[in-house]
């Protein structure tokens, strides 16, 4: 097991090993002493693990409700948080209790919000149980609800008690969600680690998922320590993420997020080469990655469209948008550009 | 013009005057470079003051939408902060943009919560149009909702960039906002400021308004800043308060909380006095003081409709409460007590 401590304002661990779950709760006790703990999931998560983390939470000693909403990004609304919310109150937790997040993004980020805001903010524990939850959304504290307006405009930044992820729930996970989640690790490697983005061309992933999780953990906490809010060079986490939340857009949402971050991320570097600011070995290198991991180089949409999606960007201030590029692999670097020049600069990339 | 500067971990400004809104725009660009700014309010204070905040925001350089929904408790709730929200997305806000709250305590409370969460938090300052806004819930960051399970139940920390408390806007305050602003007062007299007390017995508070508000956010100050987030000494402010929730909530929130404190302090001081922790005294001042306010010194609620009325208050841990209660005029004290002992402690305040 490897353990990599978070260095955020309010300090935490996350534990990454080989069938840790189910002794989860003697692991929880050790960072909060037995309490009342709600565990918050899926009902496509509650069915597969639900019931083997709620005893062995019982056997730690706490008293434990469940609380179960329909899996899918379509609950990640201020609906199904309203509904959390109350079956918290419910079950009469008070602000020294805990929430249990179980489950991959729209659980984490969406228990981790309704953490943040219950009572004004109690404790809270991440198991994630995909990959892209893992390396990515159960790591430095950004929680979220979509608005219809668009995704995770409602949020909070809410660090957790504890992060265990079990990497034995890779093995069994659907093959989209692990596409999903090499997405993000390719991101890690073009913007931050030369020597991961060869790991996963070598085909390293499959034969020690743990070390690699460990690792995107590792690039992640080095980043969120130190930029917790996100206003200088946390953004590089965004390396490709204009151009991803522009795809996933224009698809109707049909692209899952970590499967657009590697197409976003081919995107922005072909645009980088054919602008000159980076050699075209530098693309070669990814996209022999991507396709390695059967992750697509290209996506069929409009410069124009893409443009137009990007406009409803979080990341856009006023007339500006700060987008991530490569400069190197294993390098990135915060570029701003005005919002009109972003569709010549997308029509590059395609 | 009074200036109290609050030592948060986000330090700012509350600025008292009479007739400081119609230039409140200037005041504003002091602290926060023009830029959108979205006045959300209710539609009473909408009528009242809306267009006149609005064209002093645009001469200071904002470009401004208002975003306004029904006035009244009723209100306070996660429904009308998803079309606050929305709201916001639609007016095209972004992180460097402004929220000005501008109403009584539930406007405060809603539109800061709508601050702390929009695009997981953007600035707001706040504009307090009744007493007990200024005095209480403008300061110090408490921002919240109500749930369906009770009260302020969903919710965040989260400071303002400047508050403007006008004190102009007090003289044509219908009675019963007044009251409820008098009853807070009375609160910070009888728990903090032995002279803040005899003031308001003295008929000081018709005299000088303005040294009165002043001197309750210096007060609330002082508490805050040693204790942003609610774990120890700030609890001192909710004196009189779990008796007051479970008055609200006994009747059925038709007394409203400011006057409810009134009598919570009044109940918890008999309680004291009845137990010999404090001398007759103590009660008999705070009663003239409450009758000079046209305030109410007794409540018509069983004792056990009270006790199952405070199992609610936020403010229970497990199987206890905190009891905020005088040891003296101007002075009080944190007390522990199981909650089965609830019932015979407000019986010796009936």
């Amino acid at each position: 097991m490897q353990t990599i401590s978070i260095r955020t304002g309010h300090p935490y661990e996350v534990l990454v090993g080989r069938s840790i779950l189910p002794e989860c709760g003697a692991a929880v006790a050790k960072v909060v002493a037995p309490c009342a703990a709600a565990i918050v999931t899926d009902d496509t998560v509650d069915a597969l693990y639900g019931a083997s983390i709620e005893a062995s939470l019982r056997r730690a000693g706490f008293s434990v409700s469940r609380i179960v909403f329909p899996h899918g990004e379509a609950s990640k609304n201020l609906q199904t948080l309203a509904q959390v919310l109350e079956s918290l109150a419910q079950a009469g937790l008070t602000r020294s209790d805990l929430i249990v997040a179980l489950g991959g993004g729209v659980v984490g980020d969406l228990a981790g919000f309704a953490a943040a805001v219950y009572l004004r903010g109690i404790r809270f524990v991440q198991i994630p149980t995909t990959l892209l939850a893992m390396i990515d959304s159960s790591v430095g504290g950004k929680t979220a609800v979509d608005l219809e307006a668009g995704k995770n405009l409602a949020g909070a930044f809410w660090q957790p008690e504890l992060v265990l992820c079990d990497t034995a729930l890779l093995s069994t996970l659907p093959l989209n969600y692990r596409l999903d989640g090499l997405g993000e690790m390719i991101k890690y490697g073009m913007g931050f680690d030369a020597s991961l983005l060869s790991m996963l061309r070598s085909g390293e992933w499959e034969r020690d998922p743990e070390a690699l999780v460990a690792r995107c953990v590792a690039i992640k906490e080095a980043v969120v320590s130190a930029d917790e809010r996100d206003n200088a060079v946390r953004q590089k986490l965004n390396l490709g993420h204009t151009a991803a939340h522009a795809i996933e857009r224009c698809s109707g949402f049909s692209i899952t997020h970590g499967r657009a971050v590697a197409t976003g991320t081919a995107l922005v570097t072909r645009a980088c080469v054919r602008r000159g600011e980076l050699p075209a070995e530098a693309l070669a290198l990814l996209e022999e990655t991507l396709d390695r991991c059967g992750l697509e180089k290209r996506c069929h949409f409009s410069a124009a469209a893409l443009a137009q999606a990007a406009m409803h960007d979080k990341k856009r201030r006023g007339n500006r948008i700060t987008l991530i590029l490569p400069d190197a692999v294993g390098s990135c670097r915060l570029s701003p550009i005005a919002v009109e020049e972003l569709e010549s600069f997308f029509a590059d990339g395609l």
